[in-house]
């Protein structure tokens, strides 16, 4: 592995998280808090540490797949810590791990928290947590790459290790182009969301918040009583985190009038499983008495499916006193997630495609043992190489899975509150239900149970292989 | 399609099953019961019915992979429906849907009942509901096929299709020898735990039910009150549950002498299983309540992880009263199911061995491209073909399952009833948690949900792919 590179690029990123403190540092400052010298104080630090780092420029530059993996894991890790030190100095989250919670479900853009209650939460720490969320939904590593020439072409292994989906979607022939475009893209569509909130009466502190947050498709919220906003800003905050879990390929595609192809197959399936959600959910829950009217009632079951299919994780009301079929539908549209090349979690639309393609395909061939057929998508033969990995992803996935239940349940929780709770943090959501529903926390766990949601949280944001491999007995083996 | 070999082969299975009806025939003129009449001429009908269809003996006995798949399914359906008449006919179970669904939880030897009491069922119905699981058990078609010469060697699809596990494991060159030897060891088996239960002190009656049910890792009572047996009984079963979910190859060649090889990865995984099961869950379960002390909480632990693991689901203690880490790691158990070849059902043990081991050889591959390794069991190297068929059925079962619990959730029961329910007829094991557990059953659902819990079953039994494939758009397509 190379070494050198590797702290070059953690220098980098140190360097780059002390910028990003400089928006709480502001934040303190508008509001006259008194957290505005930390913040300031970490900022400095931070700069100035990542700038002495990266002074000593690594000779080779070589980067490879191993190396990669390692780097977007080591860089997750060490953003979390230094995300984590302001809650837990300033006292906002006194316990270390409790704090890391906060700080890794911001940047992975999942949105649980272990906070009873935002009363009292000083702004700018409520902004350094949605602000996490903007950072983390498109990737730290891929923003440095859209700013600084980092090597000569070899970013492709950083990229794909923190990119969402199946298999990178390369915009354009260069990284550092593609790079840029993508955080143009979600850069727009963020100050576009915000002007709207702001059009529909939002204060500019939440709006600004809720903007970023949303765009990540994180979920923190920023108001002590949750989402007190008017239907217009209801209505916006579904539609954008509709656009931030559609894979950003479209919007570059529609950008440059490529229109046929920007609807692709998993554009396509996206919004027939948006449909299918808005309609039945609809007609399960308009009667129910905790809606004034049908209006109400599909308002809140769009923002609902939206929130917890683009792994969002806002919550309006409690979906968890819906009836079987819709809270077993949102549970299922957890899992399902968002399109690859977005900034939302879950298994991805693609590789549900991906794997139901290749079953029919299979199924062919038993049939029929001498049609060899190839599993298509977009026109294009799918490569044996991404439709291997999608099947290791989902033995994987389970294999986590199984091992987060086993140690939540020394807990003594009740299974759908640990089951919801692996959901919801290995799909970047949030919320689950029972115990970890929308009007409660992940308080209720033990530390042991807290760090294996922090892994299970910073697994599903780098698409488990990355953190997996770091703890692999033989990644490190010569 | 060869129609004329499938017709002739539902024939024979039509003139088995009336064979097999002597059995509850037999039991109903010992214990003078009115179904007598009823059962004799079902019997002699079917032997008559299938001995005149096989009388038209195909000339093309060619059977081809998709010959197989179909076959089975197709006989697996007309059995049950066979099965499930002197149910209707004699009013015991009035609704035809209510007795499909007993009969294909009796072949699948999955033993979830609608049954609301075992109390004033007929002596004959209780043996014939058993004697299914017998006959399931081991399947039908490998039945015939080791009493009859079918056809020149090309059995094998059909015994592809029928056998649990991801891929048949051949004993010795020819099927029909394989197919005897198979039924040899079961045989000796059940009646090996008969007398045992006999020593034990359990009545005939019960010895021969329980015995057969246990041999078929099915697990329908015979006793209103459960299973009021002593200790010595219940120990007895829950070692042949083990025994029973043992891939049947350890046995031939144990016989063979060949130890080495008997104790291949599978059967050491599986004892692996079993070993961390009982000794965790006993520490878990040790001081409740319900238990009269550690012994007594070790033998029922023991049992359950028997009965859950092995896919039979016999209760001797409502187990959904224990605590939280327990239910979690038996749902898993429910999961994992039994080893290949054997008679029990679940995803099986050596599906995950490959599942795990070509996940740990693709990270390696992805750390280091350029090494190229092959997954290998046994020392043998894992044929792709077999690798990705145990991806598809991964990808398949949750598929199923995603559908089955959307169908369920209609029925507005609680989300623990819905997932165990899919659990417990998808493993074919029979009780699940909450309002499917081990003291209810299975009439809390509407027909629509039976109907798609009777086609778990039978997917879950043939392994997904007859049944899917019976359903397919494509396979009736020319």
């Amino acid at each position: 592995m190379n070494i050198g590179m590797t702290i070059y690029i953690l220098g980098i990123i140190t360097a780059f998280e002390g910028v990003f403190m400089l928006v709480p540092t502001a934040t303190a400052a508008v509001y006259h808090e008194k957290q505005l010298l930390l913040f300031a104080i970490m900022s400095l630090v931070l700069i100035a540490a990542g700038g002495i780092i990266t002074r000593f420029k690594p000779k080779n530059k070589t980067l490879f797949a191993k190396d990669g993996f390692l780097i977007v894991a080591l860089s997750w890790l060490l953003m979390s810590l230094f995300g984590a030190l302001p809650f837990c100095i300033s006292g906002t989250i006194p316990h270390f791990v409790d704090a890391m919670f906060e700080a890794v479900s911001g940047f992975t853009t999942t949105g649980a928290s272990i906070l009873h209650t935002l009363e009292g939460v000083p702004k700018c720490m409520l902004m350094w947590r949605s602000f996490m969320h903007w950072i983390g939904g498109m990737g730290v590593l891929v923003f440095i790459m859209a700013i600084l020439p980092l090597s000569g072409g070899q970013n492709m292994y950083l990229m794909k290790a923190e990119s969402p989906g199946p298999s990178v979607g390369k915009l354009v022939p260069r990284v550092r182009t593609t790079a840029f475009l993508l955080y143009a893209i979600y850069f727009v569509l963020t100050v576009a969301e915000f002007i709207l909130l702001l059009i529909g009466g939002m204060p500019v502190f939440d709006a600004i918040n809720i903007a970023v947050a949303t765009a990540g498709t994180g979920g923190f919220s920023c108001d002590p009583a949750g989402m007190p906003y008017s239907p217009f800003c209801i209505n916006v905050i579904t539609v954008f985190m509709f656009l931030f879990a559609a894979n950003f390929t479209f919007y570059f595609l529609l950008i440059r009038r490529r229109f046929k192809e920007a609807f692709s197959e998993e554009i396509r399936l996206y919004l027939g499983i948006i449909a299918f959600a808005i309609i039945t959910i609809f007609l399960d829950i308009r009667h129910l008495p905790m809606f004034s009217g049908a209006g109400e009632a599909l308002m809140h079951g769009a923002f609902t499916i939206g929130s917890l299919l683009s792994s969002t994780g806002f919550a309006t009301v409690d979906f968890d006193k819906w009836p079987a079929y819709s809270r077993t539908l949102l549970v299922m549209l957890m899992f399902v997630g968002a399109c690859a090349g977005s900034t939302g979690g879950g298994i991805k639309v693609s590789r549900l495609i991906i794997l139901f393609k290749n079953m029919t395909n299979e199924f062919r061939v038993m049939m029929h043992p001498r049609q060899v057929k190839r599993v298509k998508m977009d026109g294009q033969q799918v490569d044996g190489e991404v439709i291997r990995s999608v099947h290791v992803y989902l033995a994987c996935y389970i294999m986590i899975y199984a091992v987060s239940m086993l140690v939540l349940s020394l807990d003594h929780l009740d299974l759908t509150t640990n089951f919801t709770a692996v959901v919801a943090t290995l799909n970047n959501i949030g919320p689950g239900l029972n115990m970890v529903g929308p009007t409660s926390n992940y308080d209720v766990f033990t530390t042991s149970s807290k760090v294996v949601l922090i892994f299970d949280m910073l697994a599903g944001r780098l698409e488990l292989f990355p953190i997996v491999l770091l703890l692999a007995p033989s990644t490190w083996k010569k």
